[in-house]
């Protein structure tokens, strides 16, 4: 069915349970506790690439584990005083890219940061700079399951955590008020970003579009599609009862919806009905179970997980507009 | 084969005969002063989409036969004098898109017309603006067989002329320098920068990238990729002597081959060895064969149709930069 | 799921709502009287393929516009008197084909009027001789969104009357009993054979067969295929709210429930619980609407689009039998 | 590539050598004096199926081993005197189909005969009604592997015993004239023709399109397509050197170059350029190896496996023409 | 859907209404008599195939009509007395394969006979070795449709006839305790473990996993996959009302769920929920019926048709260990 | 085409230059040392899988930075004295699997070792256990491109190591003749295998079987299939000649054709003619580089990348009896 998942009706009044680990917060309290006590400062470095509107700063900060962490942080060339920031995460596989690639928030005045995912950047677009210098076991193809045995192990710990890192840089920087923050990110951005929102004080707005890491139990269980299936291959090979209950657990420390849980920023969600890569089950799972004020959501009904794109440049804007400027 | 089509050592060797008929600059000299005669100057209407480094106009010009032409005018809003300008044409099945899309080249200090495609704009993106009110005969779904049974209905002969008249457009403009225009285009896009390269006086530059719309007969000879592959639906139904030959004779008006021939302004291609879409085969077919200095061309030898994608930008600013500024 | 829409026994008694406009019947009335004003009578001109107990006449009738829209007549040699006649509508993007394709009603004593699609012909089969000299808007590959922006330039508007004006024609040529019409179709053939039977007076019999144009909200809702699909291509692209409301609106006016709601003749429907192009329901929408007796419908379980195909022949005459004879 | 094969050039000089066994004449002879031995003469029941201008019989008539072999005979109704007669087979899978589906021969003023072939019939079209009695050895699914273990059990030694007598059957028919008769066929239709063409005496024409079943060495060393890739799925399981002597061995009795060599009847081929199904050298392989004149053959250089289709029976009626009226 | 069919609670009740042929049991004891009364007995020869610590046989025994079935037997080579036995069959289109495929069973000190499936063999794997020399009536590629016309005539009648014998034949041999043998199977050989535990006396134990031949119709409405597909593709084409009766009722006297009424042995099922070759509601169907205790069954929720694979050989282990030894 | 690469004349004769970095030998002794400087033995815990005629052992051995590699060792329960063995490595994101799953070679009187591919065993089969600890760079999915951008961070240049260390190991197991060792595996498993064989000294026999990771250069120019096009997949992202240079460098240091070069053990290779995954080209130019006597080779002309399959283990058993019994 192109229109697979529930009807709108019911995806307004869908609230699962989710299973949420007694030290979730703990566990993340302790996680971020332990990437902070590393310290770093955000290093920029003035990337020339023949813009005279703008100006593009290569940035390097420390993320989980301390690790050095690239991002481009892209600013108009003709503006003054402290700016409004947006943070930025990239879907799933792809890296920061080329600087020239985001310019939008930049043109429209604000400061932006697109943060590189580690060891990710090889699968499509431009490329990215990161690496992830740890290592996992047995894992299927891709990310979803490195570190799969043990939430300290597994990679979204340290790409949300760099995230948190991320958002704690751009506010170190010259020339942004750090006062006022907005995440986003679309697909693996969006996870990121909803992780990002239950994890860091202060953000002033939230922007996941078509967001993936959340509510992976119906996610496996209504879609083959990758990345989720990640989780459905390892299951496939994995077949003892152990290692599905040790990978439900784990994945009980990373879900969007446990985050959504402790968000409290204004949110702006996006989803889309023939989406099968993300299905908006499992986006509205996250966005009906909002700590802070019930997000608006924005339903493309007759796309699948390209969702709104470029539409939703105008949207962002307007969100930004009243809740950054 | 996953690099399928000649090796490079072939390809730059590559000078095929290409049919052309005697008629050929009778045709489109016709052609283009009948589309002159219908006068008309571009009309901009600036559009406020939420940025402060950049101003950006909707312009309307008139194309083939008169008709409303859509494009987006993008400029740099700190800037003096009269700018150079490039004109950049959309991939096959796009439209303009959304303005804040386009945003490099302005940033970078040009204005930047980005042509709409008449007809198109509802295959992918985020649309187009500008109708086709020309019918046609029997045609396979697409564009490559609207008009197939004679030159002078055929889709592109209207759309060249729109490119054409897109550069005299631009020029017209308050604030565009008339001597400084350079045409760029991908795919299809790339077609028409060869087309209104050939077709266009005084062009200081020419930036094709994976150029479609070359060397029909090869094409359809050694890909089934679409859209070439429309004309092989169109000749697989249309079977009799009768129509292939009419349908040879249609496309030798339209060929990217012949435009090359006349086109003097210097050129940077790009071409990708695993390009199934525009075989680089039939990309170098036009750039042997380019009227002026004989073209560079920058080979992805990894890549299918996506091509150099991001990493042209900075060849291109490169390249401008050396011929209009 | 194989049988992926309703069970057969919620197929009987699917009678959704269907929006329709208050001027639909103003709207089509207007469309039919300003097509037949245009005149004009059927010329026919025998064409020798080489059979001895059949004749072909290749026929051209005024259509939508006065435009001249091709079909085939074929008569049975050696037969008496006035003749029923059954005029047939083609498939999507198939044209009328060559005369010897269609042989069965002729062999069987009918006169068969075989009407070419305008426009089309050229995706599959043997070929179609009737331009479509009226150009669109911004469209997605194929006929669905020809026109989509307005029900008076959508493309179905010129192929409906066209259909409708093909009976007058039929009607106007010696040999044929104007009183012993019927339609025919599959698929896009079956859409066209219901906007007829809705439009025309005095049909004796109606033959859709797995007929398309029907109930295109819940088409896209349920099926990823084209060509319903070009419609979800389009608004996949056109994202705005106005731009989905202009398109339901627009397809309101060409909906085969509307016309079913009006057509008085008696039919004989069939659909297959397999088939993902004209599902089911959407063809059960149309029969439990017709505006007549409540019409048969033989029903094919383990078929996809191809349906009863051959397997109609034989139901086809006896129903023309029973009604024509 | 669109076009895989040789060029058309190199197609035309193209002759190969093919294994041959030396008691190749004596297996057939053989063969097909046991099959006569059996007796019998053809059964016809006639068959009303509403036609008006043509006849059609239910025809069984014995086949290889005797076995009752179904097939369709049509013809004029207002005919005189003994008429030609043409012999169809048909296509891989199918079987004789509905009667109403063959009349275009009849028509033009031939006796038809449509052989059903035997336990085919099940995978498209409409049905065929003739058993296989005969049992196999290990194959892979499919025909082209049942008795592959001895050119004595194999299927098609069944098969094209059964199209020799399906000629000796219509020539047994009242109103038939022995002396004119012609075979053809498309695909495994024009496979069996060739064979037939080289088994029967006095044939006047014969009419192979896009044959199959010739060359089989070469068919499964340039193409993945079934049914050729049968033969590829059994070598692929049994990777004996004895299995694959033995293949190749078997499938030399049944190679329709051989049967070329033999054939003197005038025959006109067609074959396609970019059919990967029953790829154009091998084609060219039987049509350069004829035995009596070199045929004509029409090239189409667009199409796949549907080849020439409709555009056919033109050419046919043209042919049987020439050499049976 | 991932997990496509329905959930596991719905599962566990599902107890459908299959329809039996009040002739059942007498069309089984007659078939087996019939078999039985061509008497034979196994014939063993000693294999070397290199093994020190097993020992292997190339196994004939006699089975539907007294032809001549192949088995591999492999036992331990250090082993002392009566060995309890099992018999296992292959999956569709498999044959026994190659001797040393199949150690598992006999390392772990059982006596284990892998028949070979008759006429299959050439579709994957390393091949086999039994022909089945009853041919059939038209028939979709495959095995499911082979004498479809008639339950006598029906190929899986000789298979699971062949099954039965399979039984006996080991019993009969020298060295294996007649009173303790299981029957196992995956796919087509679960089909067949299920319908040989409803036919044969006295097994201790029955391994089906993820079975195949239970409950034609709902496997066919609900998924398209093959083989159950052949089905599907034979009534696609034979679509009478008289065919899909007769289709029916020949099926009914082979389908799974009416053996499994009949079993009384222990038995150890396994499923998988993203199975779409054996949907799991079919397997539930025949083991919600079982005669005997209700089975155990183990669900795979992760996996399609392969199941638990490996997973299984411990389980089976376990299972054998508490009924065999 | 079906057989695309060379024919098997020019296969024979293909020596192809490759790119060897001068320190080649020197990377790979300095690589070596370090790893068994972290000293180490192998572990060996008894598992009780049930079987009687064969012992299994779960291994522990010292692997790439001391880290531990887990692998099955397999023997015959009756067998005395040193016995000699055969190390064994896993196909591309297998596991070791499950220990029951390698019994062929132990029953036939060898020790078996079966290592495991550490990060591996979550892509198919029954999974694996050891963990990767080392990340990476920015990588395309999977691990071809994991450490891509030095040679020292490669994670083959950790598995061949790992390979090497598992030969160490088995010559320290007590039980185990250290002088009669041989390797093999398939696909990636031949890959390590050839790469062992120019690493390790004295062995016996070699067995690579369609091996893969040999001639990278010409493998991503020839097909697109992954593994391989990991690499393609890699580059086409980052599309630097910086980049491109880097990676040839790094693959420059683990291609399996300077690994055979340093190969002196006598071989027997296999390679498949329709194998897209690794082209027959790729494995002659390993195999045609050997070091030591030049390899038989068995060629299966009509399989894929499943090449020989079971019926290597005969050939194995037969190779290994010559030179290791």
């Amino acid at each position: 069915m192109a229109q697979f998942d529930m009807p709108v009706t019911e995806l307004e009044q869908y609230t699962p349970e989710i299973d949420e680990p007694a030290d979730f917060d703990e566990f993340w309290s302790g996680t971020l506790a332990e990437a902070r006590a590393f310290g770093g400062a955000p290093e920029l470095e003035r990337a020339d690439i023949g813009l005279t509107q703008l100006t593009v700063d290569d940035v390097t900060f420390p993320g989980f584990g301390g690790h050095p962490v690239k991002a481009w942080l892209t600013r108009p060339a003709h503006a003054e005083g402290p700016l409004p920031a947006v943070v930025q995460f990239q879907g799933y596989n792809g890296g920061r890219g080329l600087a020239h690639e985001h310019l939008g928030l930049a043109a429209a005045g604000y400061a932006h940061l697109m943060m590189d995912t580690r060891g990710q950047g090889a699968g499509w677009g431009a490329g990215g700079a990161t690496p992830d210098p740890v290592g996992s076991g047995p894992s299927s193809p891709g990310y979803m399951t490195r570190g799969i045995e043990d939430p300290r192990d597994h990679f979204y710990r340290r790409v949300f955590t760099d995230g948190v890192r991320a958002v704690d840089a751009v506010r170190a920087i010259d020339g942004v008020d750090p006062d006022r923050v907005a995440v986003a990110g679309t697909s693996q951005g969006g996870g990121i970003t909803i992780a990002v929102a239950g994890l860091s004080d202060g953000l002033r707005a939230v922007l996941p579009d078509v967001p993936f890491l959340c509510h992976y139990r119906r996610a496996v269980r209504i879609t083959d599609a990758f990345p989720y299936g990640e989780i459905t291959q390892y299951l496939h090979v994995h077949r003892s009862a152990e290692a599905e209950a040790r990978t439900w657990r784990t994945l009980s420390y990373l879900d969007g919806v446990s985050f959504a849980r402790r968000a409290q920023a204004p949110a702006l969600f996006s989803t889309a009905l023939m989406d099968t890569v993300c299905p908006p089950s499992t986006v509205y799972a996250a966005r009906n179970n909002w700590g802070g004020a019930l997000p608006q959501i924005d339903v493309y009904p007759y796309n699948g997980h390209e969702g709104g794109a470029e539409y939703r440049f105008a949207r962002h804007l307007e969100f930004l507009a009243e809740h950054l400027m």
